[in-house]
């Protein structure tokens, strides 16, 4: 049971947006800019580096939701989403996405962790300052969004199917949209503070 | 040196938020509604969730930053943000910020090591469900800038003065209008991509 009184009916996230609205503008134009928006490094990479944070975090509803929009945008390929959780050294992704969650899976630990050594071996798979920048937020956000949901004992259901179809979602339409719908519905059970 | 190539003179979070715009405006006003718009909870304790959680991430930039922040809330108190670093539970605080600092504190490590007698605790104290969910999403937000500005590598200046100068502003201007100047002043240079 979550530890406020959380809207009903509303996984993980999703209840604690509903609960309180202001944060959940900023909490969503931040997803919607460093993981929908286009971007020089494709949507399904970056949600694969929101996923495998969420996953280094063990945050079940995070890693399964982002693993499942990940999916929707790479061909439906969930294989490849679990061998990236599972060891992404050897998954079928490009040398730089490798060089890149290497500089997520430090970020995760602290940012400190970060050496100028897993900058330059970025860079030289080709990654831009705006993709390195961008993959560090992405791992520091994900870092607040697991603490967030479980740090609440949010409710995140087991059922991969809703996930799913969320994910084909959230992938088309993306994070400011989605959310707009369930946030109005019930907003208004924000005011019982 | 940072790890990408941020606009110079401009420390911790500023430098990589003048670097990417798009992000400093979610960033800012998840900042300015968690910690600077009015709430039960006034803005100088908030204040210390965010320094402490700094502190525990060890963080230097955040941690000074947010702690003259928190100190010019607190009729300049810098020895009461000091102790409330050091040791908490006997710093002249409320029994109700206690209970909340235990909770962030939990949340910096694992959003899941908080526990149902945790909220309990700060519930008996007088804490509302608004007060823990924020609670839980500043500390949980800091665990994301931190990372962010030491992920980074970020200009981290050693001078206390500095900190306590732009505590002072922050404090009576808040997040979003104190960063909107060093913002367009430096944002060409996100161009450099």
């Amino acid at each position: 049971m979550p530890h406020i009184k959380l809207p009903e009916g509303l996984p993980g996230i999703r209840g604690a947006m509903a609960f309180r609205p202001e944060t959940a503008k900023p909490l969503n134009e931040l997803a919607e800019i460093l993981l929908h928006e286009p971007n020089s490094l494709p949507a399904g990479e970056r949600e694969l580096i929101a996923t495998y944070v969420s996953y280094l975090n063990d945050c079940y509803f995070c890693q399964t939701a982002h693993g499942a929009i990940a999916a929707a945008h790479l061909n439906d390929d969930e294989e490849l989403v679990k061998r990236v959780k599972a060891d992404f050294q050897h998954a079928d992704i490009s040398a730089k996405l490798k060089a890149l969650l290497v500089i997520a899976s430090k970020v995760q630990q602290d940012g400190k962790h970060v050496t100028v050594d897993d900058v330059e071996k970025a860079r030289a798979q080709g990654a831009t300052d705006v993709e390195i920048h961008d993959t560090v937020l992405i791992a520091a956000a994900f870092c607040m969004y697991n603490r967030y949901v479980d740090g609440l004992a949010t409710w995140q259901p087991r059922e991969e199917e809703l996930y799913r179809q969320r994910g084909k979602q959230t992938a088309r339409e993306g994070y400011v949209a989605v959310s707009k719908e369930y946030i109005q519905q019930y907003a208004p059970a924000a005011d019982n503070a």
